[in-house]
């Protein structure tokens, strides 16, 4: 089979892989529906955050047909159709049963999705099945459960979104988009999405934002103060993972107030003395999706909510470096990938 | 009358004041019953943290006699005991009311305490009556729950202490020994004091310390580890205020566990990807002890808990000076002083 591999900055082929095979008795082979190119693979492919190894293959946003499964699979058999996190987990450890199964003891980060086919370890633990295989519309919304809407859903529970109250979403990429729509589920009043990208406005609209800040650093800081009597917002949900991206989602947040962070940060430092007279809770990480993914794809299921809307660009999996570079120049928000 | 005035590094005087008066409608004027020196004055005592003015006069913590009041106070009256926080409220505003006073959109840090007389703004919003004055063997107590108790309350509860969970206290100074009191109280079934000082091991474990760790550093953060399935704690407190202090309870905390801090921080700077990978719920900074100081006064006056146990040295207020060396040598917890 042919396969998406890194070799360095901006340099993505499309070439020759083996195909995958149960390697481990806990693992399973899928043959994927839909594949996908992640906010957080700009970072390598910018050259900015390097894998240890390159080459590398790429992509972890998966669902797909169940093909073979090792011998000590229970929860999923072959045809099925299943939905995973990015992040394997045996979902019966202690770090899982409490709801953070992207840290599970046995964690691995998934790679290698942007294929046909795909081995995920522990898949007991890490897929979902669906009942009956899902009408092809609605794959690309079953495809964002897998990372981009439960990092999303993360970044408004993390920020302890309520209903009646105030949510900032910082970042306008996929995963903020999908934090506007997932505070909007939650309940929340007024959602400020911070954006300066029309089409991008047009969307977070489109999944809930009652307002738009085009403001940026100190500026946007002080007109979110200005939207919420002076003192900050209730939740401030932080989609990007830069320092100023932190600091802004940091100062826009009222005391006693909650502030999630759902990108891994680059070259992020905190100040200490800042954070204990900020006052704020502060909670992120990668997101535990395989927490959130039962419920969401019933959501989806159901036709309740639409992530797959951010999906503008859908190309034949063998154009993938094209989706990357749509991406990278902020052509397309993100870019589905057909097998 | 006297009070304390620090001039610089190590330079305490005892030295004339004038009397505090009301200035503002809101005010009232304490004939204080105790006070003490607090950890964090030490900072600025040893010279690391510098007041922007100096001479400053010192003393944030405080119970006594209500003397007279302005004409706006309604909530207490002359002749009246009252224990009010290191930081001043009107405990009315949106911050107030969520349980943040000590951030309070009308908050002044309170100072000039160590001296016979000290003027509270906001007392209607500050200041806690007790109806009847209280036994004189309740006053250290008493004295403990505005500033040192509280603080070490919210310690605990920042951190999410629950019932049958594993609690870790960094620190073992009066906030520290007050932070394992609380935890107690919350109901940790486990409760690790990090402390390498047998007094303060030893009450420590008086208020409910299960374990003592006297490993620090990379050390301490195995220990706590190898106490804890490998995992980390669910809750670890920090009561230090220092970059080693921040970083051994971050890394003792498990994934989806909780950090809290509540000594000011000092040249403290967090790393973006160490927290998010750590996967932890962060929150600190100035304790709003007015939320906590109604219950806390009455599980003193119930005589359920004795904090005022942390004060190891009694002195006459004019020998503040000789108070403020025996807690820098750490000959002393605590020193409380009689007006």
């Amino acid at each position: 089979m042919k396969g998406t591999v890194l070799y360095g900055a901006r340099d993505i082929r499309f070439e020759d892989r083996p195909e995958p095979k149960i390697i481990k008795p806990a693992d399973a082979i899928l043959r994927l529906s839909a594949s996908c190119i992640c906010g957080s693979d700009l970072w390598p492919y910018r050259g900015i955050a390097n894998f240890a190894e390159l080459p590398a293959p790429m992509g972890h946003e998966y669902c797909g047909i169940v093909e073979e499964v090792g011998k000590e699979v229970r929860n999923v058999k072959p045809g099925q159709f299943v939905v995973g996190s990015f992040a394997t987990s045996d979902n019966t450890c202690v770090i899982c049963q409490d709801g953070y199964q992207s840290s599970c003891v046995q964690r691995e980060f998934m790679s290698a999705a942007q294929a046909p086919l795909l081995r995920v370890p522990l898949a007991d633990g890490t897929l979902v099945p669906i009942t009956d295989v899902p009408p092809k519309e609605l794959i690309p919304s079953l495809l964002a459960t897998s990372d981009v809407l439960g990092t999303g859903w993360f970044a408004a529970d993390a920020a302890n979104v309520k209903s009646g109250k105030t949510a900032v979403v910082v970042g306008d990429g996929a995963v903020g988009l999908l934090a506007v729509l997932s505070a909007k589920q939650m309940g929340a009043e007024r959602i400020i999405a911070m954006s300066r990208h029309e089409s991008r406005q047009k969307l977070a609209r489109e999944f809930g934002a009652t307002d738009i800040v085009t403001e940026r650093g100190e500026e946007g800081i002080a007109r979110i103060k200005e939207l919420t009597k002076g003192l900050g917002a209730d939740s401030v949900l932080e989609c990007v993972g830069t320092q100023e991206s932190m600091l802004q989602a940091i100062r826009s947040t009222r005391p006693g107030g909650y502030v999630s962070y759902v990108g891994v940060p680059h070259a992020v430092k905190l100040d200490g003395t800042e954070l204990f007279f900020g006052e704020v809770h502060l909670h992120g990480g990668p997101a535990p999706v395989r927490r959130y993914l039962p419920d969401l794809i019933e959501l989806v299921l159901d036709e309740k909510i639409n992530p797959g809307k951010v999906f503008d660009l859908k190309l034949p999996l063998d154009q993938v470096a094209e989706g990357y570079r749509a991406m990278d120049e902020r052509r397309a928000i993100k870019t589905l990938l057909q097998p």
